[in-house]
């Protein structure tokens, strides 16, 4: 059976030398097969997607990679069709990735329509990747981390990636990408609130959306406010004070504005040593991610630990027994059972 | 040499049903010795713990929990002195603990110091501990964790828990108590960048220290400016937003209408079902820490892993190897030995 699998892995996907070859040299229908192969959670096309990962290692690292976070509805999908075009207009290939850890529980993921960024899902320069509809928060981290790496090694300039605005998307970004972009409506302060734990201080570079048509005036209103609230937070890097701009997605007003800043935030990157810093820690931690992932998998798949689990779980949420002897129990019952 | 140690365990430390008899009575002596049972790293009395705890269990989960945040000189030791002595005087009885993670880095701890609150080290109705001077940030907080189980079982009605404002000790404490308090400087707003990222969404009252003599009027203008900034934060409980009041730890001015504020945040999580709903993830958390850190440590000890370990982390972080196929392969060495 093994080897049935391996072959129908074979028959799948072609050979991981020719795949590799034509991510690199750009090629959007083997990257797509590439892409299909690193999301697949069947064991047998794991091993090739990590060999494929490791043949292409040596052409990652170059891109621009841009987190972009903010609300449901604070217009990301039209922000990105008008920065998009604007920079593919520029001569440069603009990958664009979603995060969506939630996708797996509404059963679809919001971020999975091509048709909402309509302009790009037809630009050669472009790569619109719909976020997969299922998995688990480490699962979904993994795939996000491993589609970056391939659109850079397919030549990507710029990768965005985009959050739901919801849940853990955005911290999880903020640990694959160089810049994190905050979207804000004009709404002012009270906005500021539905931002996650956390996202604020790891973010770079703010710009309050729809400032159009009347608009303009309510986003430079808001704009004041949240300079001020945001000087209480604690800024990501000592050197960086995160600008406040205005935009419209739906104009392309203020866009080249923003970009200029997301350019200077990369710089300053670059000349203070920080983006190789950051990107060392960020392969570390996702050494160790994948590491804590593969040994919790094992122990909750271990029969003897599944078999207990539940019930202490119960028991400690109760307060009827301890969580450091319960544990103990549970890890010699692993431990003695892969012995 | 095992049972020599046993025979050690069991000459250093009365009985467990003993100890766990003394702690219930509420005699300090025996609080003591069982405290240091705990923080003891020795795996023959690692095992006596667990059992004193599971004895201990009963009497435990009935104290009001309150963490204690706040930067270095903002004067913590002060106010504990004077709100514990307040609390005492009423009748009751009050624990005062250190979580500092940062003593294993500095080599001794700067919580140690029981004359930091010479009032309540002599107070019979109060029981002051010193941060222990050495661990890993893990290893602290299962200690606090068990610290303040001992210390419920022994009776105490208030258990302070302090940090000393640096590093991860804000999200720890945040994770062991019911109630968050932030002590600030009557600095202003630049003085909010000094918290730690995410612990003002953690924090449940917020109080302006030093309003005593010539410093009422600043804090009491700082007051103003901290209520603004802190409306941009999402508070941790919906129903809940933190008052920001001001007080005087040296004078004990304001420190009766900061107390009321601390129980009335308590009659809101106890009426909403909160306090139970947290108590019960606080202990899931707790169970899943711990079986995190046994299987980190089992990983890190493997000889197979362990000499492996330090030349794939460096080719990971230089860019050389890709964390999921390392993973994979120390892992795989993880599994094979334990077989």
């Amino acid at each position: 059976i093994v080897s049935a699998e391996f072959d129908s892995s074979r028959r799948r996907f072609p050979p991981i030398a020719d795949l590799a070859a034509g991510v690199m040299r750009g090629e959007r229908a083997l990257l797509g097969r590439a892409l299909t192969l690193v999301e697949s959670t069947r064991a047998d096309d794991r091993a090739l997607a990590e060999e494929l990962l490791e043949r292409l290692l040596p052409a990652t690292g170059k891109a621009l990679r841009v987190g972009l976070t903010g609300v449901p509805g604070v217009g990301k999908s039209t922000f990105l069709e008008s920065l998009g075009s604007m920079l593919t207009a520029q001569g440069l290939r603009v990958a664009v990735l979603a995060i969506d850890p939630s996708s797996s529980l509404s059963g679809g993921s919001i971020l999975g329509d091509k048709t909402r960024m309509p302009r790009l899902a037809v630009d050669p320069l472009a790569f619109v990747r719909p976020s997969p509809t299922r998995g688990t928060l480490g699962g979904v981290a993994r795939r996000t981390r491993e589609t970056i790496l391939l659109c850079e090694a397919a030549g990507y300039d710029v990768i965005f990636v985009e959050t739901v605005g919801v849940g853990q998307s955005e911290a999880l970004v903020a640990s694959m990408v160089d810049t994190v972009l905050l979207l804000l409506l004009p709404g002012g302060g009270d906005e500021l609130q539905g931002i996650k734990r956390g996202i604020l201080e790891q973010v770079d570079i703010v710009a309050v959306n729809k400032a159009d048509g009347g608009g303009e005036t309510a986003a430079r209103r808001a704009r004041v406010e949240y300079e001020s609230g945001l000087k209480l937070i604690r800024p990501a890097l000592a050197e960086w004070s995160p600008p406040v701009l205005i935009c419209s997605g739906a104009t392309g007003a203020f866009l080249p504005e923003l970009w200029q800043e997301v350019l200077a935030h990369r710089a300053l990157l670059e000349k203070s040593g920080t983006l190789a810093t950051r990107r060392r820690q960020q392969s570390r931690d996702w050494l160790w991610a994948e590491i804590e992932g593969h040994l919790l998998e094992a122990f909750r798949a271990h029969p003897a630990v599944a078999s207990r689990l539940s019930a202490i779980e119960a028991e400690v949420e109760a307060g009827r027994a301890m969580a450091p002897r319960s544990a103990a129990e549970l890890i010699a019952l692993f431990r003695e059972g892969s012995r």
